[in-house]
């Protein structure tokens, strides 16, 4: 699995400030950070950026390149911060991402066909509302692949994201538990090996106790990883979780690590 | 899924010396002590029992049972030791186990119909080689599917064990990840919802490092589990697996566990 850092994210107040202020010591602080601990891309969730939306994302974009080469992703719902975005990035940069809300497919898928970037795609309904269950799941997944063709771009430029739910959720446990089945069918569904991603963070939102939402991430992750998802975001700065994901690794795949290269 | 703990071994010293003894204090001890920490049944690993055979397993179930009302399984290759146990036990008791080796068979698949008790088959070639890959497994669990359907007994009380790899062998990975293709396929391949269980302990036997061991022990759980597992054989006393296991259960079955049941 690949590990993308979800820390620099605009709802952490410090990162929320020096996006604002246009001051690069936090971004490029949280960098390092997320380097160190083993981040292998970073997701730049800099919310809607209604104003001054061009120079702030094109100051994010180019302070953490400034530093880094890791690829980017841009998450945004905004296409004038994803269209920003790509033109201020030097470096391998994935849009994150579209669904099949019009708005999305009008405005945000068409930006990967033009950048020729990678683009995730959500598996939500067209009004933004979360499946129900892993049939309704696949649907979209067969609608997403549809829509995303139209573009003409190759099938390798598509991530499906299945969008893990809150466990704090009514039904969380069961959609998580769908999610899985997802994950393992949806390869065979269109044919080609997608690459699937899936933010961890999302299934504890909500939960108070931190060793608790620890526990339940590493039980999850293990599922996902046996499932067989390709890029995992995540909060990087967790040293367990880290560790937990790269023994699955360890576990799934041949030779990509040894135990001596997974910190303890 | 079903924790059974696999400490009272005769790998264990003291345990091996109390049998030999037929002491029953550090026996009644390991019993509390698996029972505080969550057991469900208790594994009675007796080696072959050479000496004493009748006497010894006798003394070794009646002390078990004297304190304990938990199912036990009674874990030797030794049919004159399974039979002298089950005569002894006056509750749930398990065979486990046996597989296609002849003798194994012969002796002691007909101890389960006798005594109506369930059996555990192991996942093995005839000449008690472990098979290569997830279709060598399915072969051998549809001729052992066979072979105990001769006895007469209903399916439910087989439960099939499809032997965990050590990682330190060469393989080990690669098998490990064809079992967990085994256990989501038997169910289907037998037509009935055939129990599943494995010896966690397996995973890492010839691990030195403790901490690497219980990461490794984790990560490989949950996938057990959320690829079917029903029964985990496993040392109860490794506080953070036997949580991780509970976990587990939370997030793949409804209104089993609320977190609050489980130990922190």
């Amino acid at each position: 699995m690949i590990l993308v850092a979800d820390n620099l994210r605009i709802t952490n107040s410090v990162i929320e400030r020096a996006i604002m202020e246009m001051n690069p010591k936090p971004v490029i602080e949280m960098v390092i950070k997320c380097t160190k601990a083993g981040a292998k891309a970073i997701d730049l969730n800099c919310g809607p950026l209604t104003r001054q939306t061009e120079s702030r994302i094109s100051f994010l974009v180019k302070t953490v390149q400034k530093i880094s080469d890791l690829p980017i992703l841009l998450d945004t719902a905004n296409p004038v911060a994803i269209e920003a975005g790509l033109k201020a990035s030097q470096k391998k940069t994935i849009i994150n991402g579209f669904s099949l809300e019009p708005a999305k497919l009008a405005k945000i898928l068409p930006l990967a066909k033009k950048y020729q970037v990678d683009i995730i795609g959500y598996l939500l309904h067209p009004n933004g509302q979360v499946p129900q269950n892993s049939s309704e799941r696949l649907d979209i997944a067969l609608n997403l692949f549809l829509e995303f063709q139209k573009t003409g771009l190759d099938v390798s430029n598509l991530i499906i994201d299945p969008i893990i739910a809150p466990l704090s959720w009514q039904n969380g446990k069961t959609q998580n538990r769908e999610i899985l089945k997802v994950i393992q069918t949806l390869p065979e569904l269109l044919d080609f090996p997608v690459r699937i991603i899936a933010g961890l963070s999302n299934l504890t939102a909500g939960g108070q106790n931190a060793a608790k939402n620890r526990c339940l991430e590493k039980a999850y992750l293990s599922m996902l990883a046996a499932a067989g998802l390709d890029i995992i975001l995540l909060n990087i700065l967790h040293p367990k979780i880290v560790q937990h994901a790269l023994v699955c690794d360890l576990l799934l795949n041949e030779n990509i690590f040894t135990w001596e290269e997974i910190p303890s």
